[in-house]
């Protein structure tokens, strides 16, 4: 019998990232911070929010690690990290063998149905 | 000034994906059923978890759409949905460019000051 509770620890990495990631708002941001560290004034702008609604999606992406910002009082630019993102990818692509078959079949069988659609299909 | 607010609706698909993979039970069980479908009490034996404790994980996994479940009233087999794996792995995919570029830069930093240390390391 295969356990998997002590090795799947309930507060672990990866559920903060996707916890994280499971907002339109903080994938937008994330998006936004690929082209380079920008500050929370000029993020908040193109989100129509205000600067603490912005805080608070700013706090769940540090927290899991998806941010940083920096130390300076006035200019605290956010940063994406490199890390996290990697982690999702990885656990993704860790079953990509599983959903390209799946696909695939899924593509054969509607090929399948449309031979016998022209070959049973209404003459007209 | 571009408009983030309305090509994000607040109810997609996608978040309700990253939220349903923010548990480390639900992984696993994702990860079970790679090697295909299985009914809840099968499913529920190696998690030492209650059933309406994983029906309740069930449930949240089939309304993100990453597992279906069988008709069958007796055997309600559940069983891995390919289409919404590869929405995640096609989201971090977006993201490769980003972190194998911040990765390497770490990488080369790192070996910069390797070189560093043994130009101007302790000779003992």
């Amino acid at each position: 019998m295969v356990q998997y509770s002590s090795s799947h620890a309930p507060s672990d990495r990866l559920s903060a990232i996707f916890g994280a990631l499971a907002d339109p708002t903080r994938r937008a941001i994330l998006d936004r911070l690929t082209k380079g560290p920008v500050t929370v004034n000029n993020l908040a702008e193109p989100f129509q929010m205000s600067l603490p609604a912005i805080s608070k999606h700013l706090k769940v992406l540090e927290r899991a690690g998806l941010i940083t910002r920096g130390r300076e009082a006035q200019w605290r630019p956010c940063r994406l990290e490199a890390a996290p993102l990697k982690e999702v990818a990885d656990w993704a692509e860790h079953y990509r063998r599983f959903f390209e078959e799946s696909l695939d079949r899924l593509d054969e069988y509607l090929k399948e149905l449309q031979k016998k659609e022209k070959k049973h299909g209404r003459k007209k």
